[in-house]
């Protein structure tokens, strides 16, 4: 993957020349050797005005060309529907070796116009009409939360706080400075009770990756990593008596790989807002209904915890270029297992890692979310 | 699917609504046996401001939700790439039954912005730059192809003059006027030696189909159709001693389905502007290199002749709504295998089937090719 940050003078194309070309190299592979490639990008069109085959035109840029090209867009997880596709054509046994990419371009010259394209990834006949964006949907969920379980606002800030020291000491994180509970919560208001230190930046960036058959992946000169599961669901009108739409996509991906919540090691979650994390700890099964704000007290998911979460800062630090946020969290995962993660490495290296990357809002809920459990 | 046509009171999600829940009834399901769904657009988000997750608002209003919905765009190979992935989905065997809906909204009420929408289509470093539209592209490949084999003005409206005769006989058709090789030669020149009545139209419209298993398509209340092959090339910085895209992706797909050429009793191809129809036939190897006029003089590809070419009308007549137009073309060829095409029904019913659909441009090469083979 690219840093992830603002670079006015880089492209969509230049965004992802650098990770489709680190992976090959990296991989010790002939590009001539890729199947079929997947192309995760969120707001290009209304960004750079490259609306239609946004794939082929970074494609072309990085010299890849006869193959099945494919775009892919599913909001904030358009970059995990890319793999998630790339993984099925495996699978599949219909191709040997997928492509994976996920590129945004979020800064341009009017911050408004990049504000604008976000607030697409909502339903525009229902969240639009509201003037409900998602800062606002993500404080609604926080508050119900706090009132339910007794959440407190120093439990949300530490969640920030674990997320800028992961990142701190992330070369490819966005913000890499600390901060503390105080200035979290002195930190301007954004949708109470959610402050500017805990949301996620703008960004740009992009990031690849390559899935190959067992006998491919063996050819390559990385350790290969197993794709357990990988499981994508949508919104379900779902009824306060029901499980949300992570417990439940989730349920399938633990299924799937034949694995517990208990036995995850290292996961990288969608943290758009960082107490949206403590949520996902109990959705997740990584602890029980209401036990989060304990969970972040005792520092399990910190960095020499027992289940370090978001060791590459999450999308609150190490930022979150939408359709690239999903295959960052993957490569996140993929450096940890390989002990590759450098100063932010997990001792001894983990063998089970999860990843949960979600996008936009239809009728109130998340629209779309990714779940893929890698082994080692 | 809908009648294609100039719809300014229908939204995106009444284009889709109509053809999926057509396709739900006809086939005798439960809507809930859908396991995934595709849905290709290409322009939506510049057209209607729905950027991002434009497939779960259209599911949304139709009321499927819970499984994977992926957003997929290929300009105007949207819909067939939507095919293309919905039939890996069940080849995989990862799942029974998948819905591939193609959808597209192009009028508005500023046909410039919906111009303007279709340009993006083209790669905005190279075409844009120049200021090369469609049009433009295609008269060039025509005019060259005009002089390398002699043919005449009167065979390129000869094209569109069978278009229209076979969408005068389709109710889906946006035109179903009948057209004579003089008034489409005095029609306004749009970019010699295309005019005004060899273009598609602007088109708004929807098409759905189901794919599944040869288990649950036995229990549909309709006769399945099997999938000989579904194949996706792009642009390849083509050499002139080199095939072209066509012809390289059909090569495999004639392959993949075990059928040659000749073998094709039906075929719907992507006459964008109808002479593009006279230069498919040799690529797609119904005939001999520089062989397709004497094609179009004998009425070989005539309803009635030995290989009828775009039954429905094909672009040029039926319409073009870009994301629609891939699945169109796929139920035209289902139609006409099932006895069902009406009046313009082919007696007896044909056995194998071809779908070419192709979008955008990189290069100056197409950018996307999809192929299909069905086999009754």
């Amino acid at each position: 993957m690219t840093r992830f940050g603002k670079f006015l003078d880089k492209t969509l194309q230049d965004l992802a020349y650098e990770p489709i070309w680190n992976v090959i190299c990296e991989s010790d592979i002939d590009p001539h050797d890729i199947d079929i490639a997947f192309v995760g990008n969120a707001y290009a069109g209304m960004i750079t005005g490259q609306e239609s085959i946004r794939g082929q035109v970074v494609l072309r840029e990085a010299g890849i060309s006869k193959i099945p090209i494919i775009n892919v867009e599913n909001a904030c997880a358009s970059g995990s529907t890319a793999f998630y596709l790339a993984h099925r054509a495996v699978a599949s046994g219909q191709v040997e070796l997928a492509l994976a990419v996920g590129v945004e371009k979020l800064f341009c010259d009017d911050t408004g116009k990049s504000l604008k394209a976000l607030a697409t990834s909502s339903d525009q006949e229902i969240e639009g009409k509201m003037g409900i964006l998602f800062a606002g949907i993500y404080a609604m969920r926080v508050r119900s939360h706090m009132e339910k379980y007794g959440l407190t606002r120093e439990q949300l800030a530490k969640v920030a706080v674990k997320n800028h020291d992961h990142g701190a000491l992330n070369p490819h994180a966005q913000y890499r400075n600390r901060v503390t509970v105080e200035e979290v919560l002195e930190s301007r208001m954004i949708a109470d009770p959610i402050t500017l230190l805990m949301t996620c930046p703008l960004g740009d960036g992009g990031a690849a990756l390559l899935v190959g058959t067992k006998e491919m992946a063996k050819r390559m000169g990385k350790r290969p990593i197993r794709v357990g599961s990988t499981v994508l669901g949508s919104f379900g009108f779902t009824r306060k008596d029901e499980p949300s739409i992570v417990a439940r996509v989730s349920k399938k991906a633990y299924q799937e790989a034949g694995v517990t919540p208990r036995e995850i090691q290292v996961a990288e979650v969608h943290d758009a807002v960082a107490p949206v994390e403590l949520f996902l700890y109990e959705e997740l099964g990584f602890c029980g209904p209401g036990e989060s704000g304990r969970m972040i007290d005792e520092r399990t998911t910190w960095l020499g915890g027992r289940l370090p979460v978001n060791t590459s800062g999450g999308l609150t630090s190490k930022g979150h270029p939408a359709g690239a946020t999903g295959i960052a969290q993957l490569a996140e995962i993929v450096w940890q297992m390989r002990g590759e993660a450098g100063d932010r490495q997990i001792n001894p290296a983990p063998h089970v890692g999860l990843v949960e990357n979600g996008g936009g809002n239809v009728a109130g809920e998340t629209a779309v979310v990714a779940l893929h459990i890698l082994l080692a």
